[in-house]
C-alpha cells in the first residue's frame, strides 16, 4: 500500500510516523514544500531572539531520523494538484500515485489589506523561510526598532524576542487588550509585563497604511501620529491552506478549513486531512471549530496516519488549551470563556482569585491570577485561565483544569482531586482548587465560604 | 447546636471553618492541645533550615483570623476523656458539652525501640514544640553534625535543612533506598541529590543504639563503625493518635487508625473524625488505608465539619499523591506502585522514560524521570512517579496523572488530553503523555511505537 502525505510539518510527520507504527509494510512518501521537514514553528521566536543559536535544532527530528523509520521525504516538492479519480498528486516534476492520502498542508499567515504590506522591511512569520528573512534583516540591516502588528501569542513572543535583541519595540493591537484570546484581566497582565520590559503597547488601534519613513518605515494607525520602525512584523493569525484539497472537491467548513470527520476523513475517497488546514473537533461544544495549534496538529496527524492505514481512531477533541511565555510571565488557558460559553447555551460565570503559587512562608512565592469559568445551572467547569510568574507552574496547573474539563468535572469536584502539596510548590488546597472554591461560593452553589489562605 | 472539635491542626480547623460556612448559627469550640493552632507541620523543615525566619508565619491562619469566623479556640487544653453517653469532653479544668463532636487528634511521631532514644540531643519532629526543641539545640549548642534516622520525605527535607545550616549530615535508612514510598529508581535520584549536596547516605542499615559519644552522641548501626553526631533526629513515620476516641469505644482499623465511613462518621453516636488519626479511603483500592497527609487532612476535615452540622459529603478518596523537594530535585508520585497494585489484583507494569521538561532547543531544559504504572489487562492507568529539577513543573505534572487517575483513565487515553504547550514549558506531547506512550507500546497494548523526541 502506498501512503502519500502532503505536508512535512507537525501533522504530516506525525501521520507518517504513526502509520509506520501500526503498519510495517506501507510505503510512505511525504511531500515537503520546502527544505525544512518537521520544524517547530512554535520555536521561531526563540530562534529570532537569539536564544536558539542554531536553527537546525528547531527540527523535531532530522531528515535522517525520519528516513530511519522508512519514510521517504521529498523536499522542495510542493503538491500542485490532486486528482482523486486517478489517485495521483501532481508535482512540478511528476505524478505521484497513492492508495491513501493524508493532506497536511497547514496554514499560511493572514495578510490583512494594509496598504504597503508588500514593502521591503514588512514581514510575516510562519515558515522557516519567513524566519530566515527576518533574521537576515536583523543581521544585515541591524534595525534599532520594530513594530509588531497584532498582539496575539506570536506578537507577544516576538515583542519579547526583539527586546532581547535590544530593539525598540511597539506592538499595535486592534482589540482592546493584548492577547484577545484571553480575558481582558489576563491580557492586562501580559500588557504590564510587556511594558515592564520596555515594549510600547498600543491597543484599540488599527494599522492603516505602511509607507516609507525617515529611517525605514512609517506606520499610520487609527491612533494618530505615525510610528517609525525599521522592521514591521505582521502577525494577525493564520488561515488554512486548503487549495489543493478544495480544488479537488474537498468540503470546507469553519473559517474555510477542510471539513473532516472525527476520524479525520474528508469527503474525498481515500483522503484524510489533519493539522492547521482542517477543522478541529471541540470537545465541549461538540462541533467543529478552527483552532490551529501544534498540540492538536500532532494528535490529528497521529489519528489520520493510523486511520489512513486501516485504523478507526477518533480524536477526543480540543479544549483550546494553550500557554505562552511573555518575558517572566506565563499565561495559560483552557476551555470556554464567557462569550463562547453563552453562545453554546451555557449560563457562564467567571470568578477571579489571586493566589500564591505556594505557601507564602516559603521563599519565592508568586501571585497567580486564576480565573475559573463555570456553568451556573449545572455547576460544571467550563474553562480556566491563569497568569503568573513563569516559575509558578502555570502551564501544568492549567493542565489539571484541562484534564478535569476532559472529563466534564464540576467546579465543586475540583476540591475532590488529590493533588500534590509541599510548601515550596503548592498549598494543601492547590491554587486550582482554591480558585474553584471561590467560584463555587460566588455562584451560589454553596454557602459563602472562607477563602483558604496560602 | 454545639459543635466541639478536638484538635487544632489541619483537619480540626478545616472542620470548624467548613461547619461555619454551612451553618452560621452553630457554636464552635476547638480544643487545641498546645499553643499553636493551625500551624503548618509541613513547614517545620523550612523553619529549621532558616528559610522561614519567623515561626509565626507557619500558621495557616492567626488566632484572630480563626476567631473572626466565630470559632472559639481553647488553647493549651488537651482533651483527657470523652464520655459519649453524656456527650461531654473532659479537660483538666472542666467538662465541655457537645451536640456534635469532631475528633481530629492527629498523629504522633513513631519512636522505634532504639536504646538511647531518650537521650538528650535525640529529637523527633512533628509539633511546634518538637521544632522549638531542635531550634534551641541548634542555636544554643551549635552542633556541627546531625544524624537523621529515616529517609522518608521528612528525613530528606531535614537533610536539606541541616545542610543549609552548614551541618555535616548523615542519613540512615533501613530500606534499600531513600524515599521507600517511591520506586528504587526514584529513590536513587533523591540519594544522588542528597550526596551531591554533601549528605552522607547509608541505606540498608538499621540503627541499633544511641549512646554518649566523644562529642555528643554515638550511633551504632547494623553497618559497623559507630557514627558520631551532636544531634540525632528520628523521623521514621507517625502513628495515629487515637486514645481519646478509642477509650470511649471508637473502632479502629488500618494501622490502628480510627475507623470512619466515607462521610467521616465513627461508630460512636454524634462523633465524626478526620485527619491523621483516621483511616483514609483509597479511591483506587476502594478500601480504607492509612495515609496521613496534609492534603487529605484538609479534605477530610472539610467533609467532617460539613457533615457534623447536617451534611452528607463523602470523601472522593486518596490516591496517595505527594511531592517533596530535596535540594534542587522535585520528587512526586500518585496512585499505586507495582507491589500495591499486584496485592489489589491488578496486573501492573511500570515503564520508565527520561524526557526533557520542555523542548531541548529552548535553554534550561531539565531531564525528567517519569515512571508510569498501568494495568496490563485493562490498559488502565494505575500510578505515576516523576523525579526532576524543581523548575521542571514536576509537582503539577503529577497532578495531571492524579486527575486522570481520579477518573480511571487508561494510559493510552492520556494522549487524548489537550495539555498546554509552548517550547519553554513543554513539548507538543507533554512528558506525561510521552511517558504514557512508552508504556502503551511496551505493554503490548499498541504496536511498537516511535518515541516522540522533545
Amino acid at each position: 500500500m502506498r501512503l502519500v502525505i502532503v505536508g512535512g510539518s507537525d501533522a504530516g510527520i506525525s501521520a507518517g510516523l504513526r502509520a509506520r507504527e501500526v503498519d510495517q509494510d506501507v510505503r510512505i512518501t511525504v511531500l515537503v514544500a520546502d527544505d525544512y521537514p518537521n520544524f517547530s514553528i512554535c520555536g521561531l521566536p526563540y530562534f529570532l531572539s537569539g536564544e536558539v543559536a542554531d536553527w537546525r535544532s528547531l527540527a523535531h527530528r532530522t531528515r535522517q531520523e525520519i528516513a530511519a523509520h522508512g519514510i521517504h521525504l521529498r523536499l522542495n516538492t510542493p503538491a500542485r494538484r490532486l486528482d482523486v479519480a486517478r489517485r495521483v498528486v501532481v508535482t512540478d516534476h511528476d505524478e505521484l500515485a497513492y492508495d491513501r492520502l493524508v493532506v497536511a498542508t497547514g496554514a499560511e499567515p493572514s495578510r490583512p489589506p494594509i496598504a504597503g504590506i508588500e514593502l521591503r522591511g514588512v514581514h510575516v512569520l510562519r515558515s522557516m523561510a519567513d524566519a530566515f528573512a527576518v533574521q537576515t534583516l536583523l543581521l544585515e540591516r541591524e534595525p534599532r526598532s520594530a513594530l509588531i502588528v497584532g498582539a496575539g501569542y506570536i506578537g507577544c513572543e516576538m515583542a519579547d524576542a526583539f527586546r532581547l535583541r535590544g530593539l525598540k519595540v511597539t506592538v499595535v493591537e486592534q482589540a482592546g487588550t493584548v492577547l484577545p484570546g484571553f480575558d481582558a484581566e489576563i491580557g492586562r497582565l501580559a500588557q504590564s509585563e510587556l511594558e515592564r520590559h520596555g515594549v510600547h503597547v498600543v491597543v484599540d488601534t488599527a494599522v492603516r497604511t505602511i509607507g516609507r519613513g525617515r529611517r525605514g518605515l512609517s506606520v499610520e494607525t487609527s491612533a494618530g501620529t505615525p510610528v517609525q520602525a525599521e522592521l514591521v512584523l505582521v502577525v494577525v493569525g493564520v488561515r488554512p491552506n486548503t487549495a489543493l484539497a478544495a480544488d479537488a472537491g474537498a468540503a470546507t467548513g469553519e473559517r474555510g478549513a477542510l471539513r473532516v470527520s472525527r476520524e479525520l476523513g474528508t469527503n474525498l475517497p481515500n483522503v484524510w486531512a489533519a493539522g492547521d488546514c482542517v477543522e478541529t473537533w471541540h470537545r465541549q461544544l461538540e462541533r467543529p471549530t478552527y483552532l490551529p495549534l501544534g498540540t492538536t496538529a500532532h494528535k490529528q496527524g497521529r489519528a489520520a496516519g493510523e486511520n489512513a492505514v486501516g485504523g478507526h481512531r477518533q480524536v477526543a477533541g480540543t479544549l483550546g488549551t494553550q500557554v505562552l511565555k511573555v518575558f517572566e510571565l506565563a499565561v495559560a488557558g483552557t476551555g470556554l470563556r464567557d462569550h463562547g460559553a453563552r453562545e453554546a447555551g451555557f449560563d457562564p460565570l467567571t470568578m477571579q482569585a489571586l493566589i500564591p503559587d505556594h505557601k507564602r512562608y516559603y521563599p519565592g512565592a508568586h501571585a497567580l491570577t486564576v480565573r475559573v469559568t463555570g456553568d451556573r445551572r449545572t455547576g460544571r467547569l467550563l474553562g480556566a485561565q491563569i497568569g503568573g510568574h513563569r516559575q509558578g507552574e502555570v502551564a501544568k496547573r492549567i493542565d489539571t483544569y484541562a484534564t478535569a474539563l476532559h472529563h466534564g468535572l464540576s467546579v465543586d469536584a475540583m476540591s475532590d482531586l488529590d493533588l500534590s502539596y509541599t510548601p515550596p510548590f503548592a498549598a494543601p488546597w492547590d491554587p486550582v482548587q482554591a480558585a474553584a472554591q471561590v467560584w463555587t461560593a460566588s455562584a451560589g452553589r454553596d454557602r459563602p465560604r472562607i477563602m483558604e489562605p496560602a
